[in-house]
C-alpha cells in the first residue's frame, strides 16, 4: 500500500549531508545510488489499492520515522520495530525500490527521498496536514524542528522555572530553545561558538549566550555551573560532537538534571566520560524525532498556523532544486 | 550538635576495602590516618547541647549521606548541597575532628567512622530505628541493602511484568536483584562470572542467570538480547566497572530501557560509548545510597522486622573487631 507524492518543498538536513559527504553514521543511510532529502512536503498524486489515510489532492508531510501501530514498540515509543528492521537498507518497507534512472535501479533514503519532483512511499509514511499551511514552510516540520521541539518537550519534559543550556544553535538546537520557552522555562542559555547565532538565539527564546571560545582557560561545564549556582537542570546537546555531549552532562545539578542527545555523532565516534558523572544521579537520554509520531504533525502544523509555534523563522534561504547543491554550501558554511 | 554512639555492629563494605586499598574513587575518603566503616548501628552514648532527634539509649544508623533538610537540593534528592560540599574531607561537618590516637588527630571516614567502639557524629547523620531490630543485622541498612534495593525501586523505579539484568551479584546487586523482585518485575537476570552466586542470587529473586565467561565469542549484550526479544527494559552494574558499565547500557531495550549504574569505578577511569546508544531512546542513570534519605532507614527497618525485607539472608560471616582484616580478605575473595 503505497502513495505517491508529488514534492513541492524539502528542506536540506545535516543527515543529508552527513550521508552526501559519507559521513554518516549508524542507522539511516550511505547507500549509492541514492536519492536524498527527508524533510519534505508535497500533494498526494496517486495512491495505491487499499490505502485509505490520504487521498489524491491532499496536502502530506512524509515521515522518515513511520510506524506501523501494531508492534510493542509503537505502544511505548516512535521507534517502531518493523520500520527499525527496513532503516538503512535503501528501499521501502516491503523490501523494493521504486526509483529508476536510465534504467538503473536506485536506492531509497530514509524511506522519504524527498530530493525528487516525485516520491513513494508506504502508507504509514505520509501524514496529511490541514491545507491552509504554506508548503514550504511546513516541509521543515518533517525533521529538523520537531527534533528539537520534542527532545525539550517530549524527552527531557522541561519543566517550568527550570534553567536550560542548548549547544549548537542551529535549526534543531533553535526549535529545542523553542520548546523550552513553551515549557515556560526559566533561563535558557545558548552555547554555540559562532557569535552571529546570539540574535538568532533570542528570536526562539534564549535568555542568555555562552561562547565558549571566551573561556578558553576552562571547561565550559565550570562556566555554566557558575552562572547556575552548581549546574542546570536540563541541557541538550544539539551538534553531534563527543565532546559537547560530555560537556551537556557535566553541565548538569547532581541529583536532578537531564542531559539530552539529540545531535548525531559521526560513525564510529566514542564518547568517554567518568561514570561518577551518572552515579551522582544525573540522568542522560536521547531521541529520534523529538519523540514524536507522525500523528502529531497535524497538531504541530495547527499551533503554527495559530502563530503559536515558529516555523517561518527558521528559513533562511530559498533555492530552487536545481541549485540544490547551493544549500548544501551554505550548511557547510553554518549559514543556513 | 552532635551525638556519641556506641557501635554495636558494622558491615565492611567495597567503599571500605577501596580507600584502604588506594583505589578510592571522587567522592569519600582517601585522608589517613584515619578510622575507615560507614555501615553500621549503635545506641546512642550520650548528645550534645541542642539534640532533639536522638536520646542516650536509642538504637542508631549511622547516615554517611545526611541531609541538612533545609538546601535547594534537599527538596529534590539526597545529595544535600551542605553535606556535599564537605564530603571527603574527613571532618564532621562543623570542620572537626573528634578523634584522637596517642595525641595525634585522626581523620573521620564518610562522617561515620563505624570502626571503632565509640564514634561522633552530626545530629543528622543518625536515625532512630526500632530497637526489635538486631543492630548486627540491621547495620546493613547502613548503606548496601538501601543502595542496591533502592536503585531499583527509586532510581530507576522498575515497573511490574518488566525484564531486570543485575550485573553483579554482591550485596548492592542481591539487593537489586531484591528490589526489582519488589517491583514485580517478571524476568531477573543475574549476570555474573562467579557461578556460585546463581543460588544465591535464587534466594533474592533471580530468575535467571547468565556468565558471560560462558559466552565468550560474542558480547553479552548480545546473549541478553537473545534472550529479552531485543533487550530489558531494566539493567543495574553493581559492580564498579567500565565494561560492564557499557554492557549494561547497551543491554537495554531502545525507546525506553533504563540502566541505573550504582558501581562505583575506580578513580580517574573513563567509559566510552558510541552515544548513538542513547540517541534511541535509552535512558542512563545512577545513584547513592538508592536514593533514599536516612529518614526512610525506620520503615526499612519495620519492613525487616515484618519478614519482608530480607537482610539476615546477607550475613555470610560473623566476626570480631580484632578479626576485621580477615573481613577484607573475605571481599577481596569474592567470598564476603
Amino acid at each position: 500500500m503505497t502513495v505517491r507524492v508529488k514534492i513541492h518543498s524539502t528542506g536540506v538536513c545535516h543527515t543529508d549531508a552527513s550521508t552526501l559527504w559519507g559521513r554518516d553514521p549508524e542507522g539511516p543511510g550511505g547507500l549509492f545510488p541514492t536519492i536524498l532529502g527527508h524533510e519534505g512536503a508535497g500533494i498526494v498524486e496517486s495512491i495505491g489499492e487499499g490505502v485509505t489515510n490520504v487521498k489524491p489532492g491532499d496536502h502530506v508531510i512524509p515521515l522518515w520515522l513511520p510506524h506501523c501501530g501494531g508492534c510493542r514498540a509503537c505502544g511505548k515509543t516512535n521507534l517502531c520495530e518493523k520500520v527499525w528492521k527496513m532503516m538503512g537498507k535503501g528501499v521501502l518497507l516491503d523490501g523494493t525500490s521504486r526509483f529508476t534512472c536510465k534504467g538503473k535501479t536506485l536506492f531509497h533514503y530514509m524511506g522519504t527521498s524527498t530530493f525528487s519532483q516525485y516520491t513513494v512511499l508506504p502508507d504509514i509514511s505520509v501524514v496529511k496536514v490541514n491545507s491552509a499551511a504554506r508548503l514550504d514552510r511546513v516541509c521543515l516540520l518533517g525533521c529538523g524542528i520537531p527534533t528539537g521541539y520534542g527532545s525539550a518537550l517530549n524527552t527531557a519534559k522541561v519543566t517550568e522555572g527550570s534553567s536550560v543550556a542548548v549547544w549548537g544553535l542551529g535549526t534543531i538546537g533553535l526549535a529545542a530553545v523553542m520548546g523550552a520557552r513553551k515549557a515556560n522555562a526559566k533561563r535558557i542559555i545558548g552555547v554555540d561558538i559562532n557569535p552571529e547565532k546570539f540574535q538568532v538565539g533570542k528570536k526562539f527564546g534564549c535568555t542568555e549566550f555562552v561562547n565558549p571560545k571566551e573561556h578558553e582557560d576552562r571547561p565550559i561545564q565550570e562556566v555554566l555551573a557558575d552562572m547556575t549556582d552548581g549546574g542546570l537542570d536540563f541541557t541538550f546537546e544539539c551538534i553531534g560532537n563527543v565532546q559537547t555531549m560530555r560537556a551537556a552532562l557535566e553541565s548538569l545539578q547532581k541529583g536532578w538534571g537531564v542531559s539530552t542527545i539529540v545531535g548525531v555523532a559521526g560513525r564510529g565516534l566514542e564518547l568517554a566520560f567518568p561514570p561518577f558523572q551518572l552515579l551522582i544521579g544525573r540522568k542522560w537520554t536521547g531521541s529520534f524525532f523529538g519523540d514524536y509520531k507522525g500523528e502529531d504533525l497535524p497538531a504541530l502544523v495547527e499551533e503554527y498556523l495559530k502563530g503559536e509555534l515558529m516555523v517561518d523563522e527558521f528559513v533562511t534561504q530559498e533555492l530552487q532544486m536545481d541549485d540544490i547543491n547551493k544549500a548544501f554550501d551554505s550548511l557547510r558554511g553554518g549559514k543556513g
